[in-house]
């Protein structure tokens, strides 16, 4: 068997502190009655360029997530769910780190990281991902901002408005060639490390390119309650 | 009467075409069984400290736009809708130029300017911006990034990352002092009036102080068709 050498992380690490008043992360609810998270899943399983599609949560949330995977995905093979890190830094080197330990991990190794909460990305997305990566050696998906977007660095007064043309929001996935991602991530200081909230900025920081995949405005994060009620007329707009 | 001084710019100059294979620009299209721009002048109509608010639509759209405030908001006597200019700061200025010709223009003038697809701005939100160009001069209503904001000064490649904390999306209102903002803008190149896609950049590049107004994620724009749906969702589960 030739093997694809190219895998998914299903980022799920984080609670999410900005749904209110839930006892679950916000990637366990339901919409259209089932798991977010499982729609997410369910986006990679049904692409077949994936060896593998790794799927990582806080650690007590591991064997919930696996019975929802038999439950809702029983024909997969090829997913599997294991514990998240502190940092969403940390939870891709735990995806990497099991691709070493159960793959293997070379200079051709793709990895396709994406937020367990947004289930609507679209096959288009994910193939490009994988070409760009495969082209470039890193990608980010991003759509041109919507808003303008504002600099304030004391959070009192702007500092500037950049023009709005050169800004863009990222969104998932950002997907990089594994080996060359871990390397140039233990080559940071813990200071560069801490001030990491982006998995792309790794690879800037580096000198690396990253290229731009187009996202989709429906390729959303599911974060506040109200993305649920846009979540749920989505899907019922189109099944 | 000790006049107030204080005035409103609804803007609904744009032609939206974004909201794709609708006859009507989006402002006009009903949510809740009311057009998005009505929901929006009420915001500023229930709101005792102005002195008026001044609508601005394209031309072809004035009458319309008129015979619509008599319908849904017949009590409203301080509601004068007006042509737009080909630019947000050319309606902006329009707005300014009829605060001049039928009340007065002096230092002491406050301009809130506000977009006409968001209709759901909050009483807070408006108190505040009041507040805030009183003491500063001049604010915005920012909320803090929820995406990564990325740069690409190529639409081809990232050339930056800058750091998430200090990042915000715009949203409205504005706030001015208005007799200085028109000053600032005229004082302006024509090239620097052509790359202005935000009206608080006048304030920022003549180094004037703008501060922040904290926004609401539910203030958003209308932008997007399923942004419809949402603006639904939210009046259904309100009202």
């Amino acid at each position: 068997m030739e093997s694809k050498n190219i895998f998914a992380a299903v980022l799920a690490g984080g609670v999410g502190t900005r749904m209110g008043n839930v006892d679950k992360p916000k990637q366990f609810l339901n919409i259209a009655a089932k798991p977010i998270i499982i729609h997410t899943i369910e986006k990679f399983v049904i692409n077949s360029r994936f060896e593998a599609i790794i799927v990582l949560t806080p650690k007590q949330w591991v064997n919930n997530t696996k019975d929802l995977v038999k439950k809702y995905i029983p024909a997969a093979k090829n997913v599997f769910v294991i514990e998240g890190g502190a940092s969403r830094s940390d939870t891709i080197m735990n995806a990497i780190e099991y691709i070493e330990n159960n793959y293997r991990l070379d200079e051709e190794t793709v990895i396709v990281t994406h937020d367990s909460v947004r289930p609507f990305v679209s096959h288009r997305i994910i193939e490009e991902n994988i070409d760009a990566t495969l082209e470039y050696g890193a990608c980010d998906t991003v759509i041109p901002a919507t808003d303008t977007i504002i600099r304030s660095d004391d959070n009192t007064f702007i500092n500037d408005v950049p023009p709005r043309k050169v800004m863009y929001q990222g969104q998932t996935p950002q997907s990089f060639r594994a080996k060359k991602l871990k390397e140039h991530y233990n080559s940071l200081s813990e200071d560069e490390k801490e001030q990491l909230t982006d998995a792309c900025k790794i690879f800037v920081l580096k000198g690396e390119k990253v290229a731009l995949v187009d996202g989709e405005i429906s390729n959303m994060k599911v974060t506040y309650p109200y993305d649920l009620k846009v979540a749920e007329a989505l899907l019922g707009g189109n099944e």
